[in-house]
């Protein structure tokens, strides 16, 4: 009977899907830098890789561990308060 | 013959891996808070929820993205430049 035959990757992301789906997939590797002058109040960043508005989070986390049973969640940076 | 039953999150979390497989799992969403006074230069924070020292990044999305053929990279805060 013919060898049914998937190239190592295909094989590595059907059985081990990767984190990042969709986020910049041209890109070896998405690595995202923010600066605290210009954060307004706080920063709300994505660890989901599900976000629409990503690197922000837009709250697709919730979906997420719902149906898969998970716990991300974002990291949130909050601007130093200005001197008074 | 006997039906072979998983539990629905069983075969879930077997077909549909959490990204998020050992950090904090008694808790039910890890979100994590810093303030741009404490980040000293700068902050590299993990995205892949693999580093031994989460929050931050410790590279480990190197080996991850290797093994799983991904993208994913950490999420860069660099601290305001004091005022001169």
């Amino acid at each position: 009977a013919p060898k049914f035959v998937t190239s190592s990757r295909a094989a590595v992301s059907m059985h081990f899907p990767p984190i990042n789906e969709s986020v910049d997939k041209g890109n070896p590797k998405v690595v995202t830098t923010v600066k605290c002058e210009d954060i307004k109040g706080k920063g709300v960043y994505c660890r989901c890789w599900r976000s629409k508005t990503f690197p922000n989070c837009d709250a697709s986390h919730v979906k997420w561990n719902e149906e898969r049973g998970d716990n991300v969640g974002p990291l949130i940076v909050m601007a130093a308060k200005p001197a008074e």
